[in-house]
């Protein structure tokens, strides 16, 4: 199995799992317990806690709060935030954000969604004239899922604080960190990242907040996380977290200009005739997105399945709509929303993957193009 | 080390570590994925779903939304019917109860906490008054987490409803499910469940939804959970508990049973000049807390853990304070509450370990006294 669905989750790291496992076995104590067995867990959290803050060369200006995912990150920012008057967020969004900003509506406070381009970036131009003095939070997202289109959070962060210095600014980092590397820009208060998408496991995510900001909890109890996110925390969740971000972010540059290649090769192997790219050139080099035109992706994606190629059609999270909201919002028809394949890749995909991937989607194409006609 | 902390957190159950294993390798597909990978997760998801309602007798009747903690079930549950007039709770309650109803008076519902008795149980008399036509939601937990009483949640239930039929009721199951048979009573809505507490990893809990009943997210987003709980489902965390429960409520009876005579045993090897029995006599077979009356017990569990054995000092959850809130609210004195020892038990606890505690907890504590002459 070719598996090419890497942004809807990855295959858990080997190597980080199996460092993990003493905390199934020998370092099961709760963090919170004043005993040498809790106090030892607590302390290695907190090497966790600093390495993934260096890693978003956040040392020192960030804190770390661990969540259950990145959904809840997100979550956990936009209530926190989005209190008053309007909060401004993207068509783009993933929706962790998008569906959270719209129940806002319900509690009072406006909703404004800036429009995205073809390739499902946020121009600056759009989101800008959005932004008033009311507007007490903007989230956009970093990588977009769908697209792999990278937005420039630093610039536009900046922007939204120079037009309002009292906004908080949030952006889902969830396909990039692991992935691009990054320097968290001081205008981006909040940033969200999840484990599973980086080789991780599911259930873990985290939230990176400036310090100083005052971040309201979405979960209370036992006061965890430095009060801001109650519940016993996933200890062996966590350590698989910080062991594959390390492996990730050890080879972070190289795998993503190998991978740039890959998809520019996989591209190049596709064909022309049957398959368009949506994907930008400059995207993130771990999404090649394509449109089969006039065909049915989901039909493509089983047949795919079938022959031992495993792709996504946009988000697995959002797979209840015949058509991809975010991709709808790109301004597509239905004839290029119907065909969308998503091809995501990890720094384990290899050359041979790829060319074999584009020979079945080729083949599967022709196929299915016989099997209708 | 013999290990007496079970009622903060289980040491994994390795049965259930390595069935759940095939979802870290071979499993590891998004359940939103509509290939056989994604349809082959989702599938199993729906028969821990079943298996693990079957186990509360809640098969047809109930729900299971699977969040990732008991502090996450309980919250949902209380900001979810917390929404207006009053909600009235226990003194007695975890701190994911407690502080999740404290925090309803900032968003204008006003908190109302039932006293508790001595052992920690609360009386039908004690809530009763306290509801009445704008009560939203009532909440007592089902075993108290440092006493071990245990509370008849389906009279108080039932009285509840009589009184006010639109009240929904919450119960805290915790440290109740997977170690005492319980058949859901109908007139409770909404059950919270831990993994962790019954063999299962940290990061996993569930909360058990009477069907018909319209329960609003707490996390928003893809839609998962059946759009009850957004973010990609936890599935080798699931797959652990499912397992773990499944262990657990094979020999839930015998496990009981050989608990309740090695809890009695160990009482009657405590010297009886030292140590006091706070739990009463009718609590969970899991759980026996006494106090050494005038030492500080936080003294004792770190000399204790340097002697292999490892206990808890009420709740670790709410290690901050030096005194427990829960048993304060149970009417001890400064004397008894700096003293609090609570020893929790697992199905593997041997009758070796229960004679071998005894001693250490007896030597300890007189060494303690020799060192404070």
């Amino acid at each position: 199995m070719i598996y090419f669905d890497n942004a809807a989750t990855t295959r858990p790291d080997e190597e980080a799992t199996k460092r993990a496992a003493e905390f199934l076995t020998e370092l099961y104590f709760n963090p919170s317990a004043r005993y040498g067995g809790g106090f030892r867990v607590s302390q290695i959290l907190a090497r966790f806690r600093e390495s993934l803050l260096s890693y978003a060369g956040a040392t020192g200006r960030y804190d770390i709060i661990f969540t259950s995912c990145g959904s809840e990150a997100d979550n956990q920012a936009v209530f926190s935030f989005g209190r008053r008057g309007n909060v401004v967020t993207t068509a783009g969004e993933h929706a962790a954000v998008y569906a959270s900003v719209t129940e806002l509506k319900n509690r009072g406070v406006e909703p404004r969604f800036a429009p995205v381009e073809r390739d499902g970036s946020v121009k600056l131009e759009s989101i800008l004239p959005l932004v008033d003095d009311k507007t007490s939070l903007v989230s956009v997202i970093h990588i977009n899922n769908e697209t792999g289109a990278v937005n420039d959070i630093a610039s536009i962060a900046r922007a939204v604080k120079k037009k309002n210095p009292r906004t908080v600014f949030l952006s889902d980092g969830v396909q990039a960190f692991g992935k691009l590397a990054t320097v968290l820009p001081q205008e981006v208060d909040l940033y969200s990242v999840s484990a599973h998408k980086i080789g991780g496991i599911k259930g873990v995510g985290a939230l990176f907040k400036r310090k100083g900001l005052a971040l309201s909890p979405l979960v209370y109890g036992g006061g965890q996380e430095n009060g801001l996110r109650s519940g016993t925390e996933n200890t062996y969740g966590i350590a698989v977290f910080a062991y594959a971000a390390e492996h990730k972010f050890r080879t972070l540059r190289e795998d993503a200009a190998r991978l740039t290649l890959y998809r520019e090769r996989l591209l190049a192997g596709l064909d022309r005739e049957i398959f368009v790219r949506l994907s930008p050139e400059k995207s993130s080099p771990y999404i090649l997105t394509v449109s089969a035109v006039g065909m049915r992706g989901e039909v493509l994606q089983r047949m795919l399945w079938d022959r031992g190629l495993c792709v996504g059609t946009g988000s697995a999270c959002s797979s209840r709509n015949r058509f991809s909201r975010v991709m709808t919002a790109c301004g597509y028809g239905e004839e290029v929303l119907d065909g969308v394949l998503r091809m995501s890749f990890s720094p384990t995909t290899t050359q041979d993957e790829i060319d074999e991937a584009a020979e079945i989607l080729n083949a599967t194409a022709k196929e299915y193009q016989r099997n209708t006609l």
